[in-house]
């Protein structure tokens, strides 16, 4: 694998080797034998923060490693390095604290009607080896030591990491770190793994002691390898985040009385990181007439910046997307994008703004592109008439991460609690009056949405995400020298568990 | 659809019409058109015990078609129809107490760190029309009015059920129970629907408004309506339980101290509804020598009902697959199943047990079939010689939905903990020093395990069923007036929720 400048296109030699199918038999069989190690709650916890700890150590070379694969900048990716530490410790936490065991306990009623109840006492035990797919787009918190790798970890399941091409060196130098970690809490190192190359992603998926899979790219790339893991003699449950539209709505009074703080934030959201976010807004509905051009005439004088997208062939596709999207009938481009070549980045392009009316969308097939996520610094107006035309192309849109709403500040009616109500069905996080750019680290976040924004009914991001690499066992009349110590009567591990029905929080040490 | 006599395989005539793929589409496009009206907990809530009602009401009618259709008797299907009740009554309970929504509130936080955190409040909705399919085996607790469509309706998500062939008039008649239930609680009869015939349950899978599919039966009716639904444009979840096999383990020490109780116990379980249990035990590791010949000896000699099974097609594949598997190398037949005509009931069959010693089915391929689930009143005994011979079988075995372990009365040792978590991973739930027929309706109950039990993560017994019906949604900074009731300060619907990470249990009212 060759670690390429984005900004030129040059290439810095090779990071790392394509692994063979071969190489991943043996990571993935060297991770399904750390399994029993990882079973120690306290022991996983201790990794993920010494994960985090080794990672800040390293954390200039990383960041340069990744800056120079990614051209993101150090600003951007020493947050992402903070938050990529945040989230590990925050997984720590979680897996001591027991909370995504979900423990219920029933007690044997032998009145219970209509039949007596045996001892029933659930918990929530770890799939097996989880291959994790790193996304182009954050080297660090999607990527190698990312959420789902943290997430994983924390449910005590080993990850085999398939690194993105776009920064090998970035990859390597993570999972050096990742290894580091594993020897200081007295883990076997092949609890991580991380192979590089296509073929080996494929292998991965396919590989028989492979439980489950958590994947963050296109759509392309994505159904491929879904369709993969669903098409195994065992089936395994394939958490994938695609693609997402990230459809905005501005209200005619929103635009009557926030034009410019609309247009002006609008201009920020789309090209914050260069518009390379899974959360990016892609369509914004927006009303015809002079409110709604008030907010084209603030986002289009906005001052945005240009810069090199993360590898080439993005930058191509970015290139030919926003074409293709100009050349339709009744597009107008309000903000040219196109390729602006610096000298010291002469593979930079410069953000765009394309404008439909609604009408359009709905007369055939050929605007239809305009619905599909284009990655880079674009995104599309559609201006509407009326509510009804508003609706009807929110109709049509498939499943996104998020839907965001801009209201006026009194707009609080039924219309507009219907219009939340519509975009809760589009999307698996709404935004009122924001922006979706920004996706915190928090329990109660949900980052997945409908299809094609995700695969499964899950999350990637927050507490949350745990569930995904878990499944629950249920055990009948078992002694109590034989359990699992979180559900042995006394509680020794202090572990929340509902109890006959009612939720127990374990006694503050 | 023809109404058949399991007893005789005579016709009692036409008992429901084969629904068109344009039958489907009306009644998934109905069925869709009730969401809203389906929004109110309350309103749910209401119907599930109105159907119970209703169910109860029109039982006796009920139970003879049920018994005519299935030949379960009228004792099991009391009680069969006595847990249908219960299930709707529990997950009646559930929707009204909005602990399915999960809820998670995360307040602002301008002081977070590595980020400040908007205001998130997450909770859970439902997907959309869900399709069920109704089993051959439970024509009540599995059926039209079962676990599936309770759980579902209790979620929020209206549903179309396939009926199964073996008892179509009984499909009908719950229909019509759920139809008024509907009716009485306030809400559109179109909630639920029911169809008949192959082709419609492939339509109804199919569907662009079907969001996610429930489906217990067998390993290739279930298989092929799994790869439909994941190779949809838009993939669906797919929870369905397909084929278990049902380990069970006795120790030297059990088969030493309690061979005839074991022995007895295991013949009651293997025969219960004559085997026709998806947790019938299927494959029993037993000690080789004395011990292990008394346990055989007492499950040969105990007393085992005769009878007919569910339908003709499955009276012959019981009787090929038995008589196929008694002629493999090395297999005894310590008991012969086979043909048992009564002059009432000349399609019944009479129980039968095989027996082989481990180390066959180490040798090749020819024994696996006695690792394949045979439906109806049989079980295989596989003789060990010590622990590691029959840990190598336990290795080889796929997922079920339960795995049971006969201990000795002071055997609570290391290796029988060991013993233990290999059964973990094996299934969904254990069971120690008792049999795996009986699933309890209770919070903690898990009825699922690694494929080819289930095809997901998911139980389809217990509070937690509800679960595969839903998808979370968080909300950005959204005013009060626009939240879901559920997510609003002073939680005006009483809902459980956690808020700011601490588990609030609502006033009592």
């Amino acid at each position: 694998m060759l670690s390429i400048d984005p900004r030129t296109g040059g290439s810095r030699g090779p990071a790392a080797t394509e692994a063979t199918a071969a190489d991943v038999d043996t990571a993935v069989r060297a991770a399904h034998a750390t399994r029993t190690a990882l079973a120690d709650h306290r022991a996983r916890a201790e990794l993920l923060r010494a994960a985090a700890a080794s990672l800040e150590k390293d954390g200039a070379e990383i960041i340069a490693a990744a800056d120079a694969e990614t051209a993101l900048g150090h600003v951007r990716l020493t947050g992402e390095l903070a938050r990529t530490c945040h989230q590990l410790r925050t997984f720590a936490d979680l897996a001591e604290s027991g909370r995504h065991l979900e423990v219920i306990i029933d007690h044997a009623d032998p009145d219970a009607r209509p039949a007596p109840r045996p001892d029933l006492r659930r918990c929530k035990v770890p799939l097996g080896v989880v291959a994790v797919f790193a996304a182009s787009n954050f080297p660090l918190a999607f990527s190698v030591p990312g959420g789902d790798t943290a997430s994983a970890l924390a449910a005590g399941c080993p990850v085999v990491v398939k690194a993105h091409p776009d920064h090998p060196r970035t990859g390597v130098l993570c999972a050096r770190a990742l290894r580091t970690a594993a020897a200081q809490a007295g883990l076997p190192g092949d609890v991580t793994a991380v192979v590089h190359g296509l073929e080996a992603g494929v292998a991965l998926v396919r590989h028989p002691l492979t439980a489950a899979v958590g994947f963050t790219g296109s759509v392309r790339g994505g159904r491929a390898l879904f369709d993969i893991a669903s098409a195994r003699p065992r089936p395994i449950p394939f958490h994938g985040e695609l693609g997402s539209l990230n459809p905005v709505v501005v209200t005619a009074r929103a635009a009557a009385t926030r034009a410019a703080e609309i247009g002006t934030g609008l201009a920020a959201a789309y090209t914050q990181g260069l518009g390379q976010f899974c959360v990016k807004p892609g369509l914004v509905l927006l009303p015809a007439g002079a409110d709604g051009d008030a907010v084209v005439a603030a986002a289009v004088t906005a001052r945005v910046p240009s810069g090199p997208l993360l590898d080439p062939r993005m930058r191509e596709a970015f290139l030919a997307g926003t074409r293709a999207r100009a050349a339709l009938p009744g597009v107008e481009e309000v903000l040219a994008a196109g390729a602006a070549g610096a000298a010291d980045a002469p593979l930079s392009v410069r953000p765009g703004i394309l404008s439909v009316p609604a009408g359009r969308l709905a007369v055939g097939e050929v605007h239809r592109a305009l619905l599909d996520e284009c990655f880079g610094p674009v995104t599309v107006l559609v201006r509407y008439g009326c509510e009804a035309e508003r609706d009807a192309v929110l109709g049509t849109l498939t499943g996104s991460l998020t839907a965001t709403v801009h209201f006026a500040a009194d707009e609080r009616d039924a219309a507009a609690a219907d219009l939340v109500a519509r975009l809760t069905q589009l999307a698996g996080r709404v935004v009122v009056d924001g922006w979706p750019t920004g996706v915190t680290v928090a329990p109660a976040m949900h980052h997945g949405g409908p299809y094609p924004a995700s695969t499964s009914t899950s999350t990637s991001v927050g507490a949350t995400a745990t569930e995904r690499w878990l499944r629950p066992v249920c055990y009948q009349n078992t002694p109590q020298e034989l359990l699992p110590a979180e559900l042995r009567d006394g509680n020794p591990l202090g572990v929340p568990r509902t109890v006959d029905g009612v939720y127990v929080l374990p006694a503050p040490c």
